[in-house]
């Protein structure tokens, strides 16, 4: 069933009017009065609509049932991962919203190839929330993720510890596993994980982390790619917490 | 440190001879004599060695320390995925190496979309076994995990069916929850993971995978691109059996 995602000003009653670039698209796939689909708000609802009217620039149908978006997980998991080179910042937001990250945040750290200043990091900003969007009508979230490129790896720790467990993939650490990190306390509601950029973090980066209250754990014994690291570290916590499961 | 593969006739007593690709690799690292690095026999160990001459099509090295590969997963997981378009193929192998799969096997399903003849799979397999090459090496495997095109949907089932425990994730299944077809029972040695293409599996081919024997699994209320699904799938089985723990 095709899935759009409407504000809640056009969604109004039993009617939902949808404009701009989703009635062009639409128009593009043909979808055709009396066909059924999926209109979410953004907001945790999906609302089963039949289409009544396409026109040019706006289409419009009638609500049949409202429900909670099932796609949604019961853990807040934020990704904030090291800018990387050429489009692999794009397929670690499209993996990351279909694995279920509630935001993505990219930062540029010491060991960071690509290092799109301000007005670049603006743009590319953009192009990003299109693919986050993409990504989110195609897996059936009932939200758009978040995606900003917040600046520097200093902010994004500082952020990541807004969460209630806040967890830093370093390459080194022969420590701490993640199942330990994950076990023994309360499933968190809310969860960072952090990831570094192609020639991994600088020790200096590990120990501010870990200094900051981050939990400094380690992926295992084989090194993974900047673009692999963020959705095999999503898919470890939204299966620990049990977030694979379908609910029904 | 850099790592290299070499059959064991090219590893005797404290010295190694590499030759071919990864002599010609060495020289464009510009590894020079009396440096440290990796070479690892493909059946599980790895010998550290200096190397002692670098020549054209041929280098030498001496054998410092022999220790079994690190990288090495303690189950067995084979991926069995719909073959896909573009270079995604290539995607799922270099990511199912890099997650500690220990072959790939792709295969041609209803719906697959790109559907190449005989000719055009036996030149693919020759590249996609170049791409876990260079994963394997990259990740620190302690194997060159086989790729294989096996041809068809039945056939890709019936090997699965040789391990352990064979899942076939579903997109319409609503009962099973992966984690349920993993617990209960003493890990499996072996499991085999099978994923479909673009537009998900038929209903019949379902039917066929069940009544052969295997356990037909739900990834949950998201919907994951056929090239995330088999990546998540392994992540998933990794960190329930405890794979992702590092072996120090």
């Amino acid at each position: 069933m095709h899935r759009f995602f409407v504000a809640a000003p056009g969604i109004s009653g039993a009617a939902v009017t949808i404009s701009g670039r989703d009635a062009e698209h639409i128009r593009a796939l043909r979808i055709r009065r009396g066909e059924i689909f999926t209109v979410c708000d953004g907001a945790g609802a999906d609302y089963v609509c039949r289409m009544t009217e396409v026109g040019r620039g706006s289409a419009s149908a009638e609500i049949l049932e409202k429900r909670a978006s099932a796609g949604e997980p019961g853990v807040r998991c934020t990704v904030y991962a090291a800018f990387s080179k050429g489009d692999r910042p794009e397929a670690v937001v499209r993996k990351s919203v279909e694995l279920g990250a509630a935001a993505v945040s990219l930062f540029i750290s010491a060991r960071c190839v690509a290092r799109p200043d301000a007005a670049a990091q603006a743009r590319r900003a953009e192009r990003l929330r299109i693919v986050a969007e993409e990504a989110a009508k195609q897996s059936g979230r009932g939200i758009i993720p978040e995606v900003s490129i917040s600046g520097s790896f200093e902010e994004a720790v500082r952020d990541a510890l807004r969460t209630e467990l806040a967890l830093f993939f370093y390459e080194e650490e022969r420590e701490l596993a993640l199942r330990q990190a994950l076990g023994g306390t309360p499933a968190p509601k809310t969860v960072s994980i952090i990831t570094g950029p192609e020639g991994g973090f600088e020790p200096g980066e590990a120990e501010l982390a870990a200094s900051a209250g981050c939990r400094v754990v380690s992926l295992g014994p084989r090194i993974l790619r900047c673009d692999t690291a963020p959705a095999a570290a999503l898919t470890c916590v939204m299966m620990y917490y049990g977030q694979f499961e379908r609910v029904v």
